[in-house]
């Protein structure tokens, strides 16, 4: 079944020059933003292109995403070039051009999970289960992309009352999947990594003009991991460390209900005041 | 004075193409690291390509930096090219190279930071001072490139003995400053943001084959804070999130010694077994 979410990331295979794919694609009305579309979609549309270029090596294993400008709703072309192929990782640069303007850059590397030593530091927090939480009762006056997700909010949702009381921590925590429900997979991991609020907005309730000027994450989870947790909801923790001089920080990380550390990411967001 | 460090970072400037600056430059002696330089002195000498860049705009903001390949020991190539410059911030497009083949690529992000907004969440540990914590006494048996710091570890130095038991948690905790003594700027805070040992040493007390994949770096601090840190020790602090499947994550702070964070840093590492 076709969702929203694999209509927004679909391309279309123009041309391999040398080792460049290009790609056509267009903005996706169901993934409105306040101006043009939701920051993850465009991630994860860029994930896509190397996922689906001819030479492909592996899983993704990282990405970052810079925000160079906005992305302005219709059409947009994607160029993927694996740059350096090694035996078991490929590193890709990705671009996404509007009318000739460079409007979003990327590098991703993809690799061949082996069988190691594993164990994993980052515990999921203790919280109560999806079914025993919440979902938002409104998504009214929030942009349009947030109906494309089923959130209920452990922790540090936006603010009830704005121009309140600055609260004494940014931290976040929600659980979260797509709506229309849809099985996980790397492109839909990538676009919830950057589902998060701006970090500014819950700490101080107040709305100033945000945008986000990079973006990584790094994948520990397989497909077979993701396909394992289908369309269950997943836990998304954020918190801001540093605010200052029109740009903060955030960590986050994403875990399967089963306590799995499935994705780490991270962002840095311009602020205007 | 020049420093090992300048000595390292240093690049000739040799043609400007449209708007992409071409250097050369030189893997230096007292940076070695097992295979090869250490991989934040490579990443330092990138950013100081977009920095050394005649249309430069603002201070680091975000720095990427994939290791695509084993940088070997002698002359490189290194391009830097603005790829969207905006009124405030401006995103770039790194490369390295060796013998006509990519070895690391790298984004960046350069901004004019604006009085705003300022809080801290992640408060600096409570530790005893540099003054107050011993030197690791000894760096032998450790790569050269580690006689390029001075080391006064809190927590989670690399193991005593080899081969033992694995302990619970990979957090280091370190206090370190340039060696021989030198002014904190953006490329030697870059260099330390890469300067943990491997988390999967720390947690397993095992030696394995590693090696950097992807890098970030989000700055905090702007000229006149890092000018005001001078020649003191800052405390590095890292964690691993999850081992799996052949790579690691690492989240990690840097902060100055008034409990400024300077840096957050994030990297995703390969390992063998």
């Amino acid at each position: 079944m076709s969702t929203p979410l694999d209509q927004a990331v679909a391309l279309i295979a123009l041309r391999l020059e040398a080792d460049t794919q290009h790609y056509s694609g267009s903005t996706h009305p169901a993934w409105q933003n306040m101006v043009g579309p939701f920051g993850g979609i465009t991630a994860a549309t860029l994930l896509n292109a190397a996922l689906q270029h001819p030479q492909r090596l592996g899983e993704p294993v990282a990405l970052t995403v810079n925000y160079c400008a906005a992305v302005a709703d219709g059409a947009f072309e994607i160029t993927a070039q694996p740059v350096r192929t090694n035996r078991s990782t490929q590193h890709w640069w990705l671009q996404l051009t509007q009318a000739g303007e460079v409007v979003m850059t990327a590098t991703a590397v993809t690799g061949i999970r082996r069988d190691t030593f594993a164990v994993q530091e980052l515990s999921m927090p203790a919280v109560p289960s999806a079914q025993d939480t919440p979902a938002v009762a409104s998504l009214r006056g929030r942009p349009g992309w947030t109906q494309r997700y089923d959130w209920r909010f452990l922790q540090g949702d936006l603010p009830q009352v704005w121009e309140g009381a600055e609260v004494a921590t940014s931290l976040s925590r929600c659980w979260i999947r797509d709506e229309p429900p849809r099985a996980l997979d790397f492109v839909a991991l990538a676009a919830i990594c950057d589902s998060f609020f701006p970090r500014i907005y819950v700490r101080r309730a107040m709305r100033t003009p945000i945008g986000t000027v990079s973006f990584t994450v790094y994948f520990h989870a397989d497909a077979v991991h993701l396909a394992a947790v289908g369309s269950q909801h997943v836990l998304a923790q954020a918190q801001g460390q540093q605010f200052r001089a029109g740009f903060f920080d955030q960590t986050a990380a994403i875990w399967a209900a089963d306590g799995m550390l499935l994705a780490s990411t991270h962002q840095v967001v311009y602020y205007k005041s």
